[in-house]
């Protein structure tokens, strides 16, 4: 997997890469991180990226040039191999862990950052594949939205996490937050482990866990138990679970 | 703003903070960050902050002993000052532009990062006030959420931003997308900047803005533009050329 970032600050990209596990990753191989920065691209004399916007307005928007110039360069670079362009931005589609899937399974990956009140929306029409944002939020720049895709893209490539990382029950999975962990020792300051978890039952402990997931999601995020009882994800015993906590919740 | 971040990275945090928009606030003083390593605090002559998760499965969990420790050195750091505890963790309560807007408010704010398969629930149980996610997928740890989170809430509080990067117009604010920004040149690569945009008469600018607006949101977001319509966050207007959008859509 070859990720390529068009921004203003590659040496905060390259930073933030290389501590945890991707930097490691990088060490192995298995991921290339090229940074390159859009202000070389620029072919104003005061190396300036952005100018003011059309119709007025406050902020500053990055010009198409720069932006178009720089890319055309990478694309020499990749040698006509297949990429996508991904800009982004709080316009774009909402990043899920269904889209780090799809997108864990492409060898070239292009990002674009912008900052200041964005790019000049010609550049986009040029280059840009797909549009995506991390969240409901405003940032900065788009170098921590990029920093979060690719952290969650590169821990789904083959040989990246080892096995004590990797889990084979994983959230946003099946639409269920996961369970509670406890580890030792069993007793902390007078809170103890669940019981069950000493048990060494193992479907016993299976089921208790199931249902802490229900129960956790049915209170952070009633929407995603929704969608997972529309997708017929619980089983029969797990439908009897919550059905029982519906009506305990109503008899309060 | 004072921040303070828990973590087994610190320096991924100090040198990711120090670039762009917070690197300057902090020299300003407006705020502060103060990022502690979790690891500096286990009691483990190996210093291991990690263990096997009670009831078997994939992964690590972190032990609850130094985190509870970190904290209480923290605690002792902020005399008393009161402050919330935000764990980010996928189980989480999604952060939005509003969670930002309201944590902006707040002096002191202490972030916990976790590793592995999570953390000893009985330590969350024990410290934490908030848990938050900053969207449906995952990653390797809390420390790129934490840098999302503090860019988000950072660039609110009064003074970091210059006029420049403020707008008085911004994404989410009224849950509609911004509309399409346009820079020097008028034609670039014969793509010509939308008539409208250099004709100087201000109230058509922004009608044609707000009808972008709605034209990408419904496109992209069409989930957040029904959120405008129930809080009549449109005018008249504009409710007029979204049904007239409707219709059109119709007949294709």
């Amino acid at each position: 997997m070859n990720f390529h970032v068009m921004t203003l600050f590659p040496e905060m990209i390259e930073q933030g890469m290389a501590t945890s596990i991707l930097g490691r990753a990088m060490e192995k191989g298995l991921i290339s991180l090229n940074a390159v920065n859009i202000r070389d691209y620029t072919l104003d004399k005061h190396r300036r990226v952005d100018d003011y916007p059309y119709g007025g307005g406050a902020g500053m928007v990055m010009s198409a040039d720069p932006v178009v110039r720089c890319y055309r360069a990478l694309q020499e670079k990749m040698q006509g191999a297949k990429h996508r362009v991904i800009y982004l931005t709080p316009q774009g589609a909402t990043f899920t862990q269904t889209m780090a899937e799809e997108l864990a399974r492409e060898e070239e990956l292009v990002f674009l950052c912008g900052h200041y009140e964005g790019i000049d929306e010609r550049a986009l029409e040029m280059i840009v594949t797909d549009q995506v944002s991390i969240g409901d939020y405003v940032l900065t720049g788009g170098e921590l939205p990029v920093m979060v895709m690719m952290d969650a893209i590169s821990r789904l490539v083959p040989g990246v996490l080892n096995n004590q990382e990797s889990s084979e029950f994983e959230t946003f999975h099946d639409h269920l937050l996961e369970y509670p962990q406890y580890t030792r020792p069993e007793v902390y300051e007078g809170r103890r482990v669940p019981e069950v978890l000493l048990s060494g039952h193992h479907a016993r402990i299976e089921e208790w866990r199931r249902q802490q997931s229900i129960l956790r999601t049915k209170r952070v995020r009633p929407e995603l138990l929704e969608k997972a009882i529309e997708e017929k994800l619980l089983s029969k015993k797990e439908m009897k679970f919550y059905r029982e906590l519906l009506e305990e919740n109503e008899k309060e």
